[in-house]
């Protein structure tokens, strides 16, 4: 069985997960605790971080990059990069937008401060921090939205790793419930849509011990 | 003609160059000064980050991942992330290594401290930051010996963008005099190896105005 070594809300195993899903490749999720830096853990990734992608025949391939680009250099039928170079290259610019910018200017903020402190008992979230953040995602709100205004989806007409990596940011920031959906219409109609595919479905049923989601979560119409 | 828009010490420019070069690619360096927000810049990326390589025909690609990934979709007579998926997978794994996990743990504190603040008039270096990195990097040093230890080159028998983007962050730092290349046998072997390629020439005599590299910089026996 093909086996995906996982965290809850990290944004970069969603994205693996999604790729998966989309691509329909039979998968199990197995929560990997990687800061207890299991030596079985460390042996497949010696970074000792998430995802990693255990194939049927034991194959290891590492990092949430390298297995989306994996997956689509092997499971070409569900193309999610598209084929064309320069739409493969603007697919993965918006896919690094959201991996790295966006990450960088809102998840490590929010995600950081009031998940990870508050799961690691790492003390009080760091309030200016979470401001920063909360600013921060309103200017990529609005860059979804010009993209949507001028493109079906993010990275072209084709839904790709562009939504992917995206959805797969907003959707950890969603769950702690501070994303502003009602001041960002067309980011939030964007978001409907890819909620509603079904790759996308295993996302809105994840449930963390103690730390439920907001009731709009997993709504289809939120 | 082809035209890169770069900063200096960028590694992720760096690692556009050495592609382009590797790939025998005729271009031009342009020195973007990004902090500047130039509009017609900003236009090509609204991220406002260099690398931006644009083609003979005026087509723009961003970032230096998907300008290096571009590359090899459209130039692949000399191959650089290598032909088996798993192959691909494994370099791709190593480039996110040194582009994240090096640029991270390294690259930020020492570049980000040494250069960027005196560069940018904001203050002092924080030497803490400076003796974060200056530590970090002998467990990268290490896993460059580990690796080289087992393979011919860093992501397997071939010379990839492994090498490139793992070459280009050390580059950064050696310019700044910082790496500890005498108590690392092994991973100076391998830079010097890389630094005696043609496609690394161009790095080697950067000279940035104000800021003189160590005399050891561009040595090929250093």
């Amino acid at each position: 069985m093909r086996t995906l070594y996982h965290e809850w809300l990290s944004p970069f195993c969603r994205m693996a997960r999604v790729v998966l899903a989309e691509k329909e490749l039979d998968f199990q999720l197995v929560l990997e605790k990687a800061w207890e830096r299991r030596p079985e853990f460390l042996a497949m990734n010696p970074a000792g971080e998430t995802p990693v992608l255990v194939e049927p025949d034991g194959e290891v391939v590492v990092g949430g990059e390298p297995i989306t680009e994996y997956l689509e250099d092997v499971y070409k039928d569900r193309a999610l990069i598209g084929t064309a170079p320069l739409t493969r290259a603007e697919v993965r610019r918006l896919a690094v937008w959201f991996n790295v910018k966006f990450h960088r200017e809102v998840t490590v903020h929010i995600h950081g401060e009031k998940f990870l402190k508050r799961f690691l008992y790492e003390g009080a979230p760091d309030s200016q921090a979470v401001r920063a953040g909360m600013t921060n995602i309103r200017t990529h709100m609005d860059y979804v939205g010009y993209l949507t205004d001028r493109r079906l989806w993010l990275g072209g007409d084709e839904f790709s790793i562009a939504d992917i990596a995206a959805a797969a940011q907003f959707s950890v920031i969603d769950y702690i419930g501070d994303v502003p959906w009602e001041q960002h219409e067309p980011a939030k109609d964007w978001y409907a849509r890819v909620k509603s595919r079904p790759c996308f479905r295993s996302i809105l049923t994840d449930y963390i011990p103690g730390f439920p989601p907001p009731t709009h979560y997993a709504d289809l119409d939120f």
